[in-house]
């Protein structure tokens, strides 16, 4: 950033004239942890207003991996998601080991669901599931000039396969909202946005 | 689509070599409705293997609407989002009361919290929050031409203010990941793909 751009708008969450709320009381309603915990807080708003019964819920991070070939393919995995309880399209992801690195865990869940390296990797950002309740952090990243080093294991519940589609097509059924979660269709747009800069 | 495209890819949601997941039993953990009902399925793979426990997480759906007027101006909410437990930047959006329509729901966020009305409505698709959780779906949509006829009132717990920033300063913002929440980074990016497709 250079000294002439507005600093008040990337600073826009540092700005001190929005006051955040206090969380006087937080009660764990269920534990089912490592996958949820719900905790229903007692919070103070900046007005004095004290709020009882304020939903939060801690679930684990995960990343999502878009991965690029050096030939513009884009990898996705097709799978069954019981949370859209149809098939769905999505990049490699999965859940942080607890207090893995984030890089570290991307390419481990890169290399498991495809089988890839990538040579390059880029973050495009960390960002909370809900505003309102937390419910974990999804922390995405782009992985560039991939190859193929082994077969794809995953480990996971979820029969898959790896197809790779040229980013014009994946593209399309972004914008055309054939992804059908929303962390994908994030990960895809951020993905394509940094492609396209990159290209000469 | 035309004859000529390759249907597999658009059609990848509906194919059948991967099978759906059976739910045996469904349990109900904790019910805090509206907000929140956390269930236990029991699942059938199509492998054979039955899974126990796997959580399942029912929240309603809520709109999200990014709005543009006529000069180009796109308006962003700042407030406290006690998810992220600081202050963020997203557009418009809210929860849908029980069985509004997506589209009245749009309208009615938009009013409340910017005071706008539009010309044009375009629907930027629907996702889910969380693919193997469920937690309830984000509608994105785009408004149009939006002009102000009365003074923002959202009834909502946050302090909140309404910027209107130039599309380039959302773009840069988008990209350099300074939008804290999954489902903003999702409309933002689908906003600007169609803004952009609409230009001259």
């Amino acid at each position: 950033m250079t000294m002439d751009e507005p600093h008040f708008v990337l600073e826009s969450r540092k700005m001190s004239d929005l006051k955040p709320w206090k969380t006087l009381r937080s009660k764990l309603l269920l534990d089912h942890s490592p996958w949820l915990r719900v905790y229903e807080d007692q919070v103070a708003l900046p007005d004095g207003r004290v709020i009882d019964g304020y939903i939060r819920l801690e679930e684990p991070d995960f990343v999502i991996v878009v991965p690029v070939q050096a030939d513009g393919l884009i990898g996705l995995i097709r799978s069954y998601k019981h949370g859209i309880g149809a098939v769905d399209l999505q990049p490699p992801a999965g859940y942080l080991e607890s207090d893995e690195d984030t890089l570290i865990a991307a390419k481990r869940e890169l290399l498991e669901e495809t089988g890839c390296e990538a040579e390059g990797w880029e973050k495009l950002g960390s960002y909370v599931i809900s505003g309102n309740r937390g419910s974990g952090w999804a922390h995405l990243f782009l992985a560039i000039d991939c190859k193929q080093v082994t077969q794809p294991d995953s480990g996971d519940l979820e029969e898959q396969e790896v197809i790779w589609l040229p980013i014009d097509d994946v593209h399309r059924l972004w914008t055309e909202g054939e992804f059908g979660q929303v962390s994908t269709a994030a990960a895809i747009g951020l993905a394509l946005a940094r492609l396209k800069m990159e290209l000469p």
